[in-house]
């Protein structure tokens, strides 16, 4: 199956997840069939933004940087990231993301259940 | 738990799925350890380039594309992709792709088991 990109559901979440400003959410396909799996979402977040720190239990959660820089509090430790990086957050550790950069920090965000 | 771009495994594959050409590989991060997820790559076509015609069982293959253009069979039928698409092929069904632009046609690729 095939989803075009003007198809897509986007949201503008604010505060996400206690986090500050708003979050651009692009949902890659409706993950409400798929099997092992909850969301294919592709995230941008605008200078000074961020999603709070929050755990995945259960299940865990990818980051794939596409642009940007920003810092993400992986399970307690702090790191910068940048295009090209990725983030795996599962079995009960936690995350949050944050745009320390001067433009939009985008990312691919997924999220495998079991 | 974080990997750096630097840090990722690269391999270039000749006529991959019986396809034309090469095609770039680039795992994310090394899927072994992972629950109900196989792989992760950002995978790169040059133009003419393609991915034989191939079939996924017990998982779903994603592609999300992120630059260039191309052709997908998507389980026999033929569509067009561009930046922000997605692809979805799982439960038995079969899919292709090809670059039929004249730059990169570069995507992330997982695929989720089950």
């Amino acid at each position: 199956m095939i989803v075009c990109r003007n198809e897509m559901k986007v949201e503008v979440k604010e505060r996400m997840r206690d986090g500050e400003g708003t979050a651009r959410i692009t949902y890659l396909l409706d993950a409400s069939a798929e099997k092992n799996a909850r969301m294919f979402a592709e995230v941008s977040l605008d200078p000074g933004c961020s999603i709070g720190y929050h755990q995945h239990e259960s299940e865990t959660e990818y980051y794939f940087i596409l642009s940007g820089t920003g810092t993400v509090n992986d399970d307690g430790k702090e790191f910068q990231v940048k295009q090209g990086d990725s983030v795996i957050t599962g079995n009960g550790a936690w995350h949050g993301i944050k745009n320390t950069g001067s433009v939009p920090l985008v990312f691919h965000a997924v999220i495998v259940t079991y």
